[in-house]
Parts: structure tokens; C-alpha cells; sequence
């Protein structure tokens, strides 16, 4: 009989081309972790994610699904996984879940957060982990201009020139930015994302908080429905997929806010009802 | 005329194997700054620096000296040289600094952490940025071992086979164990380090804290003089060079406390004249 596994799974993006599985060559985290499953399975294993990310972009918790037909325990889809994993992803929770559910659609929104260090000089160590700024942002004003995207818009202007979604509408259910020392970290649920869409909030708040715009350009650029209109496309290095939520009746594993080695912060109160 | 200018850099040493310039092909932290520092200079610069590290270990605020007849900005030695050099070594302060100084011999102390991050599953965005372990450690018993070691001791036990030092003596001058959420830190600064001497005590920490060997340990290892006595030599992941000292007299530029994804935490307080 089949049945259904649900994982959350940590990974740092840098040395992979995206979440995606491609062509024979091409480095992704979703190849590494069909190829560690499949060796605990003992069968091949097709896994399907919350959210599909980037070239570059992390995680620290992302979460998947996938079927098969064996019996194993809870701890060999983490530990026994993980053994056959590189370095740079690792199984953070696993659980055995109903039939009914699925990664992709029974998710009720995702989550991400966007990690701007600022510095006058760059940084080294986290050198692939924070998207670096010597310019001063000022956290408030950007939380300012972050206000108008809440709500359901239709969000062209920060939308890339290849992205294949049926429609530019989502909705954004909560969108903070914090200021943490030296980093500021904006943190946004919505329905689902457009491509690219978190980076090119980042690169429209960056100029705002750096004062090179006023806070009203965010809602300029929103209402244009203009992706020539809109800012940069800011790096993918500071960008972490940190949550996706399912109705409760799933089950599914609870982790912590990440990344990890930000200082940790109250948890932000949203309401998915608004 | 000869100048001399000091140099604060920060490395994520993941991908080198070591400090120290070696053979053609091996990748060292000091040829890349060396390689950058001469396009600056415009001559060959050879670099000295307060503590050499080993394969895998990070820094900080790691200190190097050089010397050139040239006449650039502090800017041109920081911002210049950090674009000739990789996402992964960083140049974060630079100043002009008196012909008596030596980042190596002018040294009163060096500084090191070593951040242990515990949690039942590996964590895959810090892989090499952190030591796991899926041990519960209890940071209150590993500080109260380590007290052991503070003073001027023979620290054979505690020193790798190939350790080139004419002395196994040393004088630790502050030793603490800090718990910061999932992570604890070992706070270590001695007059100079024998080799492999922090991933020694790690070992032996460790064990300790995870309960497999009792508070007395330390020193019953210290005690023996005999490497054979001791524990496991820590991995070099968690390992990071966070300061070394000087007299006041030579201006040296002082840096936050590294590494920077750390919560933020008190200084703790040592005395050099102890």
C-alpha cells in the first residue's frame, strides 16, 4: 500500500542551481534528495515542495511530500536520509501523513525571509548567506513602504519577464521588516509568490531605505503594473524559504524560525483570516 | 620609503587549506590576500599575520602586516583590494601603522571561539561554519572543566603530533563557555596556541558536557602530559580566530566580536596582567 511521507528540509542554495530537478549536470537540491530517499526506500522516489526556489536561494524549512510503498520509521527519513546527503542539505523533520495530502496545493501560504547585512565593508564568512548593503538603510521607513503590499494586488511590477504564473494576482498576508544589529530582515507570507517577486520587493525597499527613493515609490511602482517601472532584482544570497502552512489537521512538523544564525526575534503576529 | 600598514581580515576557511601559502595548486587564504594586495601595490607584497590557521578554520578579525613603498588610502587597502579578492576573504579595516609593529611578534594575545551548535539533526545553511552535535551538552559543567586550564601550563596533552612549537607551555588567559540559545561557544585567549590546542580542548569539553566523562577530566588530562591521554580533536568547522591584541601604542584597529551571525553578547571580561 502506498503512503505518504511529509519532510522539512534545510538546505543552503549557494553551490546548487535551485530547488528544481533539470537536465543531466545541472546541480539541484531536489536531485540530491530523490537520489538519498530512493537509497532508504529502496525504490525511486519523485518528492514534491512547498515552494520552488532559485538558483542560490536557502532554506530552513521547506517543506515536501512524497509516496512509497515501504514501511520505514520516522527517524530513517531523517537520520538514515541524511547519511546519504551533502553537507549542505539536511532532513529536519520528518512524519507519516494522510493521503490527502499534497506539498504544493494543501499549503496555505509560504514564507520567506530576506537578509540584508549592512556593513561598510563585506562580509566574508556569511559572504553567500546575507545580501550585503554599505548603504544605511533605515528599517522603519522600509517597513513604511512595505505597508501598501499587503492585501491582494496584482503585483506585475515585481514580476520577472519569464514567469509562468497563470495570473499576476496574489496576497500578501504579512509583510515586516525588522532591524536586528546589523541586519534587516524583511519577512513575508503570502498565498503564493510570482517569480522573483520577494527580490524585487527587496530591491524597490533597498532604494527606499537608503533614501535614494521616497516611501511612496513602493505604491508608484505597485500601481504601475510595470515590471520596467520597478527596482532592481536584489540578490538571491539573502534570500531563505522559512515556512509554509497547512491546515492543521495535517499535522505536519512545527520548526523553529530560520535561518539559524539570526538573533532570535519574537515571532511576528499574523492573521490569514485578514 | 618603507610603510607599514595593518590589516584586519575577515575568512570563511571552508575552502582553503589554511592560512599559510603553500604548493602551487593549494588554496591558502594568505596567497589570495597576497595576489590582491599586489595588484593594489602594484609590487609583490609579502604578508605576515598574527596566527596562522588550519585547514577549514575561519576568522573573524584575523591581523596581517605588510610592508610596501607605495602611498595609498586606507580605502585603496580595504575597498580596493576586497575586489580582487573572492566572496570568501574579506579585508575589513585597514590603517597605517608605526615601522615597529609586527602582527606576529607585537602580539600580547590571540583569541579564539569555537561555536557548537546542538540539535538532534545536522544543520545544512552554517555546515561548515559550525561543530554539531546531537549530544545534549550542559555549558555550566564544560565552563567549570575549563577553569582548569586558565594560567600558565605544560599543555602536552593538548598539543597535535606534529606541533613545531619549542614549548608546549602556554598561558591561557581567559577561558569560557557561553550557552546562546542552540549554540555554545568556547571563548579561549592565550598568549599563543600550540597546534590543533582549542580542538583539543573541544574534544574534551565535549565530552564532559555530554556527560561521558566527569567535570574532573580536564584536568586529569592536563595533569598527564601526554597527548595520548586526551580526548578527539574537535572538527575545525566550528573554529574561528576572533581578535588578537597589542599595546595600545600602535593604534590598532578594534572589531566587533566575530563571528557575526552570534547573538550578540556581553564581553566577558579578562585581565592580561594575570
Amino acid at each position: 500500500m502506498t503512503k505518504k511521507v511529509v519532510l522539512v528540509v534545510e538546505y543552503n542554495g549557494s553551490a546548487y542551481k535551485g530547488w528544481q530537478a533539470q537536465k543531466f549536470g545541472v546541480p539541484s537540491v531536489q536531485e540530491n534528495l530523490e537520489k538519498a530517499l530512493a537509497v532508504i526506500a529502496n525504490h525511486p522516489v519523485k518528492v514534491i515542495c512547498a515552494g520552488r526556489t532559485d538558483s542560490g536561494v536557502h532554506a530552513s524549512a521547506q517543506v515536501v511530500h512524497f509516496e512509497t510503498n515501504v514501511e520505514r520509521s520516522e527517524r530513517a527519513w531523517t537520520l538514515g536520509v541524511n547519511t546519504y546527503l551533502p553537507v549542505d542539505i539536511s532532513v529536519v523533520a520528518a512524519r507519516h501523513v494522510s493521503e490527502n495530502f499534497h506539498a504544493r496545493f494543501s499549503a496555505l501560504s509560504r514564507r520567506y525571509r530576506y537578509v540584508i547585512y549592512q556593513s561598510e565593508l563585506r562580509p566574508a564568512i556569511l559572504a553567500k548567506g546575507v545580501t550585503w548593503t554599505y548603504k544605511k538603510l533605515d528599517a522603519e521607513v522600509m517597513k513604511e513602504a512595505a505597508k501598501v503590499f499587503v492585501g491582494t494586488h496584482d503585483f506585475s511590477s515585481f514580476r520577472a519577464i519569464g514567469c509562468q504564473a497563470n495570473t499576476p494576482i496574489r496576497t500578501i498576508l504579512h509583510f515586516d521588516v525588522q532591524q536586528l544589529g546589523q541586519y534587516i530582515v524583511l519577512d513575508v507570507r503570502a498565498n503564493a509568490f510570482l517569480h522573483h517577486m520577494i527580490r524585487n520587493f527587496a530591491g524597490v525597499l533597498m532604494s527606499i531605505g537608503a533614501g535614494e527613493k521616497t516611501v511612496s515609490w513602493s505604491k508608484e511602482v505597485l500601481d504601475a503594473k510595470d515590471r520596467c517601472k520597478g527596482g532592481i532584482t536584489a540578490p538571491s544570497d539573502g534570500l531563505y524559504f522559512v515556512d509554509a502552512q497547512y491546515p492543521d489537521i495535517f499535522n505536519i512538523p512545527v520548526c523553529k524560525l530560520g535561518p539559524h544564525f539570526l538573533p532570535y526575534v519574537e515571532e511576528p503576529s499574523y492573521d490569514l483570516s485578514s
